[in-house]
């Protein structure tokens, strides 16, 4: 994280947003929307996920995603990647950060990406040597996310002992960050605050990353929480969009626009234009008709006097 | 409070949800609301206002309105105040308790009451004396609430200071508890933290409710603010009912059933029922066809294997 940022916001509606979405955004679209972003402000974005266009045909032109996205200034470019095969096409197309993910939930884990848990962690092991034998100038950064930590629709709770368990052993398996996800978005506060501070004080030194879904409306609550305890990087997705596939209900990343507004609002530097961010919500509005759009802060607008802790002139001088 | 519960939720949906509604409820279904909310375990509901029906139609029931939710069993039953005049008919009513209301921002109180805050003070004092001379028996307690004191449509930022300043007074003047809100939805956690430490702290041993909106989706994260600083008794709205006719924008108390989610997902007690809460939105549902509905949980259901703080068999012992 650079001095001019105190919170990390990194946009996943592109990957976490469309996957669930039948309607195939145009590739023009996405890369619109990708630029609208970075020119507000937010300098990580999931781009797509490499996942076959077979399984999912929202991402067939991932490759030509990534390669536009690489070609933004200052932009750090992510994909997620279930497995080796994802990892391979990832490393080929140059991508900045590879996110690997898999539930803790075994059950979850066996209905995302067909196979046992122990399966997926030897995957990953598979992986982070793959990038080790790669040219250092074309390594990609490699997260490991955690699916289901706060809970499973399958299973329903997830012993916490658990979650940090898989975390240390992502760690100890080439991990370079974790990723801690609500995928379902059972979380509340006080199991937010106990999970992530096992979690970071478990893989210390590696950033440890909050991704939560909106779905029961405690979204920005646990974003709270997760700060209280030292989280300083979050996944959202601009108006909301997103949820997983098989997971019932699970419908709604937490509000980019929102997050941020509460950052700024508590004097913590995202570095996000608000309002070039609540603009680009257009894009994403005139393509995809059909599907809600969330968010409290575009509706209600801006406080009166309100002052962002990133300054209004920052983007000018960026 | 009782030695039950944690955390007191206040149901202010029949008031400040019904307020800004043209269409006129039937009593009938009014009280059908209030039993319904009462049966589910809320133990104080703010029951209506006492403005001239000229001006809120809505509340020209207000007497009949309270007569019957002073037949149900162990409810608290609130009523909102503006002037000496609805403390009148306040007292007359029975009513258990008062909730005075004034603006913190000068220029909401003149919008919203028709008076300075200095005439909004003498009146309150006024109150506070006519009270004192009330029968022992027939005493309601007094309630004074400070709106717009995390912001206003029209001021912008309200002096942390002032808010303090105009609490300490109404303390002095004879207020039992004090109510803090933040009526147009501009809060956000840290100003939250710092006004509600600086409010206790001020007023001890008073005790301070919180009354959030949810205008810019924070309302959850506010109350988890104020929870850290102390704060243990919370307005809201079932089915984020409310809003005030004279902020523009202002839509949305917090979701009454979202937050008892929060709070007994945290392990605190609030003595509500979630399933039953969620029931009784059927009823405003059925009444206010053309009002928008709002709330997670209601939509997504209960996580699998959810145990309340309260215990599921709380009600039937009660």
């Amino acid at each position: 994280m650079n001095g001019t940022v105190d919170v990390l916001v990194r946009e996943v509606g592109p990957r976490d947003g469309l996957q669930i979405i039948d309607q195939i955004v145009p590739t023009a679209q996405k890369i619109a929307w990708l630029d609208a972003e970075a020119a507000a402000g937010v300098s990580e974005i999931e781009v797509c996920s490499f996942v076959p266009p077979k399984i999912i045909p929202q991402f067939a032109d991932a490759t030509a995603v990534v390669a536009h996205a690489l070609s933004i200034p200052a932009l750090t470019v992510a994909a997620l990647i279930p497995n080796l095969k994802g990892a391979e096409r990832g490393i080929a197309s140059h991508v900045h950060k590879l996110n690997f993910v898999m539930s803790v939930s075994e059950s979850h884990n066996r209905s995302n990406v067909r196979r046992t848990r122990e399966e997926s962690l030897a995957d990953f092991t598979r992986i982070a040597e793959l990038i080790r034998d790669t040219e250092p100038s074309r390594r990609p950064r490699l997260a490991a996310g955690l699916s289901t930590a706060l809970g499973c629709t399958l299973e329903g709770p997830i012993d916490e002992a658990e979650v940090i368990r898989y975390a240390v052993r992502l760690a100890e398996s080439g991990a370079d960050e974790i990723v801690v996800a609500d995928t379902v978005g059972y979380a509340d506060p006080a199991r937010v605050r106990r999970v992530f501070a096992g979690v970071i004080g478990a893989v210390k030194p590696l950033p440890v990353w909050a991704h939560f879904h909106d779905t029961r409306g405690l979204g920005l609550a646990n974003v709270l929480a997760a700060l209280d305890v030292g989280v300083r990087r979050f996944d959202s997705s601009l108006a909301g969009l997103g949820g997983c596939p098989y997971a019932p209900g699970a419908t709604g990343n937490i509000v980019t626009e929102d997050l941020a507004f509460m950052l700024e609002s508590m004097g913590l530097r995202t570095g996000i234009d608000l309002e070039r961010l609540i603009e680009a919500r257009k894009i994403i509005g005139s393509v995809l008709q059909d599907v809600p759009l969330y968010g409290g802060i575009a509706k209600a607008g801006l406080p009166k006097g309100f002052k962002p802790a990133s300054g209004s002139h920052q983007r000018a001088s960026a």
